[in-house]
């Protein structure tokens, strides 16, 4: 091992010594993010942009798949719209940033960059339905939103960040209710399935539910540090939008009637979810559906046999290309052994050697980032192989997590033993609660923990004496979380 | 044809009667876009945003084969940092959207919102870009930019509008050069191929090229109203942004030597090239590359038979499904005649008509947006015979837009013969042109026609007298443009 190997690790601060530095040492160290020149703003980097692609295309095939299509809404919104809904302007308020100033001029009215696009799509959405014919109208967007944060962390929490945003207008309650939980599962579906990362979803409560929506239900996520993340929701708006914009449609019945509207989004964070869920020490684990790479080739080249090796290299590459997302490591100018580091830490799935005596043997030696067992396969059989094992990577990855969940999920019985369990071994904590936005309060205040979702209604069939105050609730999901 | 039919039609002002009208009449009728509370900015409606999805998809794709990596820019640039390079903050200074106001309080520095990303990706540049090694840095951006536009016009010029901006460092001017011809053969090949829309390329004088540019290459196309249209540009940015923002690497010669850049972009002005090149007095035609929809089923419905059309047309929907972008309009709620009218309006390139004779004989009946052509196709050779109409529609758009540019382009070898062209025939004037600046202002001040390029060298031999002064030039495009 060369000096720069040791330097190239040495950079990046071991997760179990110190969670926070080690994320942040890892999304910089990695190349996904580097800070930006504007507060709390970040440049996402070609392979941490790679990600979101996939992730975004993974989503976008779901979204088309149940009925919805894609559009796009200005940047701006004129103050006034923002204010119509109360609860609205009163969540988004504190965080918005502000255009005083186009074309060299002041503005008459100053003009909001978009926190969430409730305010201006409605303004359309009043437009464009009219009657019962033009409904359901089912439209996402891809988009920038700005909210001015105070305290920042690169994925997680930026000022700038890039998202989607599903707006949808129904015609009857219920309608719009199914829409909000079915985009809730299609959430699930995809986080769990693409992104290796096992989620508890629910409803969140009034205190945390979004400004100006009925309600809020949530998919959460455990971190490996037994913090819990938000990874998406999905809003019934009721006719809290449709009244204040006016969003009006001309029944069968003849009858002009308020329409009904849900609002979901994930973004960009899950890239954040999905370092604190599968990366170790060595850095990133990916997933394979969403790796940039799935499978890196590494020649480990002797001066004798450098061409016959690397030739067998681009004869796997060429295989392999089209079948899985795979690069060729030809660099003359770094060590076999810091390649290795470099691609461990890059989180590639699967590594490929290739040297001298493999050549001989007809093998390669794939290596799993997952549990860095190693496995001789004939040339011959890479095509096939190579996808089973991604296969079976993705699934590890899963299970690994899944564990982690059920393992870091405690039922508790007072508020003794919830607080215990905080101190020593965080995760989730399930206990009951009244349902009283007051101990919610005081159980954050006293211990940092929220009630990040109650179970679907349908789950929910025991009550119990809650944690604070002893009154009859039901169950709710706390943790402490980003 | 009932009343409904009339009224849809004469919405949409006829093309011969008033071009500019037909526009805006056309993208509001077909539901591309629509007005947003936001001067100058409006929305994209899923229609219209299909179409920049499909040219998205497609140019993307080239810009990836070309070696090139997405990545993602913070949306707001510190004023100070666009103030650094002295041509590019005079070129856009009039133009920039300021954000004054964060989270409530006052910003200690205001916030350019970007107009184009230059500035703030050099900034970041200058820490990736060390060595050699690090070179060429081939990075690509989808975003929205922000222009504070005086007059706007839907798609053509908005005070926000999509694009993809390109940003490359090279070690040598040759390189950088040669990808900036690259990028404009791209740009070319993507609009001919794909919108079906000829262009001609070539240099932009120094009054026209980008601000801070070294020099800017262009396609130009020409509209159905015989004026001309920018459709994209690459620039060859030569040192000007490297020396401001301190982009240098350690060459193979242990010198440090500042680097070469370009930046090159297209955006959703495209679609209203689209549009105006192809479209008419019926409404749009969209070449099928880029059509959300490539065909469109339409149930010729009696009483007597209607179950029998319908299943028939389900069948055909399902066999097509997968290999065209396909449509079954089932609505009961609008007559035969309403949805032919409605279905050409919205430019879909094949209509498949299915009613019961067509049934006896086992046949659809095929109609070409492009020519109005009719044909029956058996139903048993859909799957293969609609695929080819599309490529044959695709070609016939080519042809037909080909056939208008070359017609349209006029070779001149006086003033008075350029002011009568203009006035005349309008469309290209290819003319010899000194290389003044005063002369093209002059000419431009007489006669609003613009330099829209001149041929790149290689295709530059001759050379005569200037149009206005008689001093010896070379070749120039010249035209009234958007």
């Amino acid at each position: 091992m060369g000096m720069n190997e040791k330097e190239f690790v040495k950079e990046v601060t071991p997760r179990t010594e110190n969670f926070s530095q080690w994320y942040l040492d890892l999304v910089l160290k990695t190349e996904l993010m580097d800070y930006a020149p504007v507060k709390g703003c970040m440049a996402i980097r070609p392979y941490g942009f790679a990600i979101w692609e996939n992730m975004k295309e993974l989503l976008d095939r779901r979204i088309k798949e149940t009925g919805h299509q894609n559009a796009y809404f200005p940047l701006f919104i004129p103050e006034s719209l923002l204010q119509k809904e109360a609860e609205h302007v009163e969540g988004f308020a504190p965080e918005v940033a502000l255009v005083t100033h186009g074309g060299n001029e002041k503005l008459s009215e100053r003009l909001v960059v978009r926190p969430t696009s409730e305010a201006i799509i409605c303004s359309m959405y009043a437009k464009w339905v009219q009657s019962w014919r033009d409904l359901p109208l089912l439209i996402n967007q891809w988009c920038n939103v700005v909210r001015w944060e105070k305290t920042t962390r690169p994925f997680l929490r930026t000022s700038e960040f890039l998202w989607q945003e599903g707006h949808t207008v129904h015609c009857t309650e219920e309608e719009a209710e199914t829409e909000a939980l079915q985009m809730l599962g299609v959430y699930k579906d995809f986080v769990e399935s693409e992104l290796a990362v096992p989620v508890i979803s629910g409803l969140k409560t009034e205190r945390e539910k979004f400004a100006g929506a009925l309600h809020t239900y949530t998919i959460e996520a455990l971190m490996a540090d037994g913090r819990a993340l938000q990874a998406g929701t999905s809003h019934n708006l009721g006719q809290h939008f449709s009244k204040v914009f006016d969003i009006q449609y001309l029944d069968k019945d003849k009858q002009l009637k308020y329409a009904w509207q849900t609002s979901w989004g994930v973004s960009t964070r899950l890239i954040g979810a999905l370092i604190m869920v599968h990366g170790d020490d060595r850095g990133l684990r990916l997933p394979p559906q969403v790796a940039p790479l799935q499978a890196v080739i590494v020649p480990v080249i002797t001066k004798k046999k450098r061409e016959a090796v690397l030739q067998k290299c681009r004869e796997i590459l060429e295989e392999l290309t089209g079948t899985v997302r795979v690069h060729l490591d030809q660099r003359a100018e770094y060590s076999v052994g810091w390649k290795f580091n470099e691609w461990e830490m890059k989180g590639v799935p699967l590594r490929l050697e290739v040297g001298p005596r493999d050549l001989e043997q007809g093998v390669a030696l794939a290596v799993r980032r997952d549990t860095g067992e190693k496995s001789a396969i004939p040339l011959a059989d890479l095509a096939q192989q190579v996808p089973l094992f991604l296969k079976d990577i993705q699934a590890s990855l899963f299970q690994q997590a899944a564990d982690f969940l059920k393992k870091n999920t405690h039922r508790v019985h007072s508020y003794q033993e919830f607080k215990d369990v905080l101190a020593e071994k965080k995760g989730f904590v399930l206990g009951f609660w009244c349902g009283a936005a007051d101990c919610e309060e005081k159980i954050k205040d006293e211990t940092k923990a929220t009630i990040r979702c109650m179970p679907l209604e349908t789950a929910q069939k025991e009550t119990g004496p809650c944690l604070f105050c002893g009154q009859k609730g039901k169950i709710a999901y706390f943790a402490r979380a980003y």
